[in-house]
């Protein structure tokens, strides 16, 4: 045997056992015959691209076009996700993704719809942009529309604007996060979100002092509202106002909140979850890793990436979705952040406001709480 | 006072604090007055960003050019913090970054070349890209190089090819993380990387090997490395074999794989530091935040990323900059997951292989490792 047919075997067996089919149905791919089914022949690309083949000219996708994806930033991993799973959607669809992310004092978002405008996009997804802030000006959306540029929003939603829109839904994120903690027993909870100009912010006060407001209809339910940064930093200054005034779970706007949250419990010398209880929001692989490890509600990324994309590519091929906004359903997944209320408040000083003494017992829901 | 003018000063005023500048200042930024030095005008810019003001069109950059910017994935932390580094830099020099990321079975580094030369991009940073697998062909790269393309490679090497190359020291990472569970008396210890066909996982094991053959001439350093993937699965599966086979301490060629380490570890009813010391490779933020904190070697992106763009800049620029690879120190973070070598072997069966006990003190350093 040749040295170089044997090579070509020996990359045929380790194709074949990574893409998990037959050597024969790799040679038929790697040859471009026809007769293979489109989920095999993309298991034998990835598995050229995971052994780190160079993939054959002849078998390289043919763009159909290239589509923006805008995103805020990547600090927080939630954003790094969402793109991912925006961009591997595209290229199953064969569009090839243009990733743009900002930071402060940076590219700006209205700077990169320029440049994608330039370049001929067939269409912009994006995710947690100024359509999410509810004072920006929604006008560069309408002019991108005025032109006939499909368009999508990702977790925030601009009312008038004519677009299709996904977001996790706040409301029963909070909603979830609550009854959750209340069947530990906490009695008082509080929320530590990012700026309140945001749609997510929003969305997420609005259902907690609603929640709140049923269980003590005479309490003003915006004391237990703490609105910072969606940072580590951020979740610090707000879990620190919220303990320091009794509270004993927090429920926080993003993970990197409930890693400040936890870090101002522990600078107060109390323990998370036996002294304070902690919810975070997005989930992403390393938040399980935390210690403790995270109790979270997770925004089920994959899902709405692929959701959005088949909106995108819908109104790129002249279907016409509807307006109503997607709203995605997120987990709460109950790691080790979260326990039964502390038998007495856990502030250090004891808080001016009165304060009902938690039980460690869970208590039962009150009524009228989904 | 008019309500309009009332918020002018308002906005002014929350700009100049935010910015760290007198409102005189921020209102000749905004006016495009001259006479204001380029980092305070980034600053207001920043400010505008952070708390979501529109920028004015006036005030938009004009953008130098494309650069693009080609990733492997976004789910190792890393590559979003090293691709935020780049395109901070490259907007702050006025360039318009265009990030390409991959998934396998996706739009290929090839592919993207294309998209990115159709665009008209002025360079490309590629990061972790083919030029890192050396048994890929570094042909795409003289082609590139033959049309005058200005290119640089951010971690891994391609000899040969006309390009400025940055990357983090694996020798120095490798030496370091030795030296230190060395010093806390470890004696066997573990390597586990990524797939050798890699430059840096090459790197690691050259150096790793090199300072266990100083110390044990005799033995096959090659047995205490382990090659599989760099994922936390990866992770798992390497550091279950080293751990099996007797060794009280891991180098890893990733933090997923530290993460992965320490999984094996417990599933075994191990204890990390106490029983299994384990050292990651890159840090990024979430990291401090592991279950222990990670002990681990950070790559300097930021001065990685920026000493990138200054190359490419430079070679855009029509200045040919030094062939000779940039290699940056990583720095190694002691966190809480290395500690003393334990009193006996780690390994829940005893190994074949003939093992020193380790000694809870720390035992002088072998002569000869740097």
């Amino acid at each position: 045997m040749s040295s170089t047919l044997r090579h070509v075997r020996t990359r045929l067996k380790d194709l074949a056992e990574q893409a998990g089919v037959s050597t024969a149905t790799v040679s038929r791919v790697l040859n471009g015959k026809p007769g293979v089914a489109a989920e095999t022949r993309k298991a034998v690309l990835a598995a050229l691209d995971v052994l780190g083949y160079d993939r054959p000219e002849k078998l390289r996708n043919r763009s159909q076009g290239l589509v923006g994806l805008i995103v805020p930033e990547l600090d927080n991993p939630v954003f790094p996700a969402l793109a991912q799973a925006i961009e591997t959607t595209l290229s199953d669809r064969g569009y090839t993704p243009l990733l743009c992310t900002q930071s402060p004092g940076g590219t700006t978002e209205d700077e990169y719809i320029e440049m994608l405008i330039e370049h001929g996009v067939d269409g912009i997804v994006f995710v947690s942009g100024r359509h999410a802030d509810t004072t920006a000006s929604t006008e560069r959306y309408h002019r991108l529309r005025g032109r006939g540029l499909p368009i999508v929003f990702v977790n925030g939603y601009a009312a008038g604007v004519d677009a299709p829109a996904v977001s996790t839904d706040d409301a029963v994120a909070v909603t979830l996060a609550v009854r959750h903690l209340r069947s530990l027993g906490h009695e008082r909870i509080g929320l530590a979100v990012g700026p309140d100009r945001y749609v997510p912010s929003r969305r997420k006060i609005a259902t907690f002092t609603a929640l709140l407001a049923e269980q003590r209809p005479d309490e003003d339910a915006e004391q237990h509202v703490v609105s910072t940064l969606f940072t580590v930093e951020g979740g610090q200054v707000a879990g620190g106002e919220l303990i320091d005034s009794g509270h004993t779970a927090v429920v926080c706007g993003s993970d990197l909140m409930a890693l400040g949250v936890i870090r101002a419990a522990r600078s107060r010398g109390l323990r998370v979850p036996e002294d304070v209880s902690v919810v975070g929001f997005d989930d992403s692989p390393l938040i399980a890793f935390t210690d403790p490890p995270l109790t979270t509600l997770r925004q089920p990324v994959v899902a709405m990436g692929k959701a959005a994309v088949s909106a995108l590519m819908a109104e790129i091929g002249g279907t016409r979705v509807s307006r109503t906004e997607l709203l995605f359903h997120p987990e709460l997944i109950v790691r080790g952040s979260t326990g039964p209320a502390p038998a007495a408040p856990a502030a250090p000083a004891a808080p001016a406001a009165p304060t009902t003494t938690g039980s460690a017992e869970p208590t039962p829901r009150a009524a009228g709480v989904p």
